[in-house]
């Protein structure tokens, strides 16, 4: 009997209703093997920052559940068009990695120690990635949610001893010529903001850039010359608020800054490398924030979309798609409801970074529960609103959570939803975990099914055909 | 410039201690390519129940950090030996699955409710897959070390409506004449233990079954029999506490029952099926126990060598390397002294299972400080000794962990390690997390990256070239 005879049988005497085996057996065509032998011109290397495993499936469950569709990143599964693999993400200093030596890996080829940027443990300067295409007559960018000084871009373009140094990389960006840069962080380049007084802006004026500041710029991109685009004092805000709040919308999305990056250096002749970080997906897990963490992996995962629809029309370009370590681990738990508990995250009209910075002092157990339901649609206890209040009243402290300038509740009020949402966390911080690869295009065919982070470094280089010889 | 010019020169330049640039391009031989278009003869279907992503990395992180050496699962990795997917675990009930929906989904290639065998959400009977095979003239078994009537590898032998219906299922095995069945369960045999005080190991006998109850029985397995191989009255210990327990070590390893079942089906004629299950994985997640942990997913490792070193030689198998579903998420948590504390799992003795069994009412603070300074080469705070004993007094209790019949309080004392070896936990159970799946020999070249736990069933006929008219 042959195959198709053999598949048909199966599908009518099994009668498999929630399965179709063609779609097992049914894809002979394997889209990777058209780039075997291929020389990528262009390079696009997408970071969704602190991205565990869970939060890839819940960011997959979410979207079929509510949205009725798997994403992006899981029908490039789907339709058999990357290669995957396992990567292994420690720094030289710890099995767990920071931002800043996690994008050193990529952009060194070295494993420095956590919270340098391409320094070497014994002080080596390494040339980061995007100066060596640039060297080649690359264009190169990099575009994201969070500060455009902040570690996971630094790591491509600069050296730097700490990565709290981002007044210094402000500056750095613009000396080294980079071509499109674009996030958050107007703190390190607003002469009033700045401790120096400096005028980064105008320094960056004199070279020749073009400043962006707002949404609607990124509609007047002048193609010839390079941009610098910052429209926010700090990171850009979290998905599901700038989608609820009409106020935050001057500010684009990932897949805008993507999308306007590609186009601005697409026609370069010798191509371009462009880095799309999603820098608030490792936040949000920093604050056990599920709305926000959610959100921003499907923002993540519409520039994915972007990136892709170039990449596939230009038949040039390697995609790499990942994360730079994992956080938190978030898992859904189960139980008899975990299903609608985990489906009851689409009621919610916030992340827990507005909710909780709108809840004040001076509310009363019962204003506290109101808010609660009115943004997350959940009916919380007397003793659990009063536990949220003390930490309004001084009388506990939630340290805890890396960007937590603030000091709101996050864990607190995160245990809280747990018991409505099914949602647990391991930590409010970045995990050892391995984590999920994907790479399209020229130069996939490189992939080892389970590398390490320095192995991105040289496998950009080779898919380029640019000699490490720098 | 020629490839290999390139990479001298690369390794040169960068002087790339940390990296062989060969280790990432030099493997241009796919091992995977040797078995297109081959039939599978055999299957050994492997699954250790319950493993997070985060076990299976920190089981190679341990497995480098402190025995130098990487795991035989991420060594085929390496080596480039086998196909690798993501699989979504869901069940009909839940996008949490229990053990007998997701045994079941590989076993009948239908999702059913959680807690069912084979059973479908309309009360459909689908035939289990080792039945199937079993038709086909194949041999097949299950080796487990939890009873070997649990809900992995009753999943796929039989029918039942509910998973908890062990002493059913450990008749039904013997009628439906498996021919290799070892694990733990002697409470579902034994006379003296049923409430029934049925014989069922005197059914078997008059079956022509051979009975094994001691590790030294395998020695002596006669090829002409089945075998029903029984070791303990529940679950097998865990592997820590068995290698440091004299005692306990009359009772077989997993990697031995698995060398013992291959050894005894391998000579069949139409070949043989084999289910290997380390089931205390999961139970140790459902614990929180690292130790416990780790050292039975290195055991569940030892077995993958057993399996894949008869494969590798035969060239007629199909090996299916997998968990049925994530559990409690476990990670290493970011911090100056991650990799130290990581590390330090290594002086723990024992588990914590047995750790908290031999903690008494009786014992006083400063002994129960000894007491776990002894066995895990810390020191824990008066407070915290304290907090331990109050559970032994009745003062407080610890209800949660699905396997914790003597309601240790496993959950307090794992917040206790927490601070000294950097591991963090979700929760006490199952979570929905998309998980890791390897697969070498024939039949490989049908996985696709993103698969459901269904479609396995339906590769493993095809593999095998067995139509699915039953």
């Amino acid at each position: 009997m042959n195959r198709r005879k053999f598949l048909s049988r199966t599908v009518l005497l099994t009668g498999a209703l929630t399965l179709n085996p063609f779609d097992l057996f049914g894809k002979k065509y394997d889209e990777r093997l058209n780039f075997k032998g291929k020389k990528a011109k262009n390079i696009i290397f997408m970071i969704s920052d602190g991205m565990s495993n869970g939060t890839l499936s819940m960011a997959n469950l979410y979207s079929k559940n509510i949205l009725g569709k798997e994403t992006h990143w899981m029908n490039l599964y789907l339709e058999n068009k990357v290669s995957r693999a396992l990567m292994d993400t420690a720094s030289a200093s710890s099995i767990v990695t920071d931002s800043a030596a996690a994008s050193s890996s990529f952009g060194s080829g070295f494993r420095v120690n956590n919270g340098s940027l391409n320094v070497g443990i014994n002080g080596e300067h390494y040339l980061p990635i995007w100066q060596k295409f640039k060297k080649k007559g690359k264009k190169a960018g990099c575009v994201t949610t969070v500060t455009i000084t902040h570690a996971t871009p630094a790591g491509f373009c600069i050296n730097s001893a700490k990565r709290s140094a981002e007044p210094d990389i402000a500056e750095m960006y613009g000396e080294f010529g980079f071509d499109f840069m674009m996030g958050g962080g107007d703190e390190f380049f607003n002469p009033e903001k700045r401790t120096d007084k400096k005028d980064v802006y105008a320094a960056y004026q004199k070279r020749g850039y073009q400043i962006l500041k707002n949404r609607s710029d990124l509609k007047n991109i002048d193609k010839n010359k390079p941009v610098l685009g910052v429209f926010n004092t700090g990171a850009l805000p979290y998905t599901i608020d700038r989608n609820n709040t009409p106020n935050l919308q001057h500010m684009p999305t990932l897949a805008e800054m993507a999308k306007a990056a590609i186009e601005h250096m697409k026609d370069n002749k010798e191509g371009f490398v462009l880095q799309i970080e999603a820098g608030k997906v490792d936040w949000a897990a920093h604050a056990n924030d599920v709305s926000a963490l959610l959100h921003d992996q499907l923002a993540f995962d519409e520039a994915i979309k972007v990136a892709m629809a170039f990449a596939e029309k230009d038949k040039n370009t390697l995609v790499i798609i990942t994360t730079d370590h994992g956080n938190a681990n978030p898992g859904t738990i189960y139980g008899a409801d975990a299903t609608k508990n985990f489906n009851s995250i689409a009621h919610y009209k916030c992340t827990n970074e507005y909710l909780l910075n709108n809840l004040h002092a001076d509310f009363n157990i019962q204003q506290v529960k109101d808010w609660i339901a009115e943004n997350n649609q959940i009916s919380v206890y007397d003793d659990e609103a009063k536990r949220i209040l003390n930490f309004y009243n001084g009388i506990e402290k939630d340290e805890e959570g890396l960007y937590n300038y603030k000091k709101l509740p996050y864990r607190a009020f995160s245990e809280i939803q747990k018991k409505h949402n099914s949602v647990g966390w391991i930590s409010m911080d970045h995990s050892s975990d391995y984590v999920e690869l994907a790479i399209y295009g020229p130069g996939s065919e490189f992939l080892q099914p389970f590398v390490k982070n320095t192995d991105l470094h040289y496998l950009m280089l080779k898919a380029a055909e640019v000699e490490n010889n720098f």
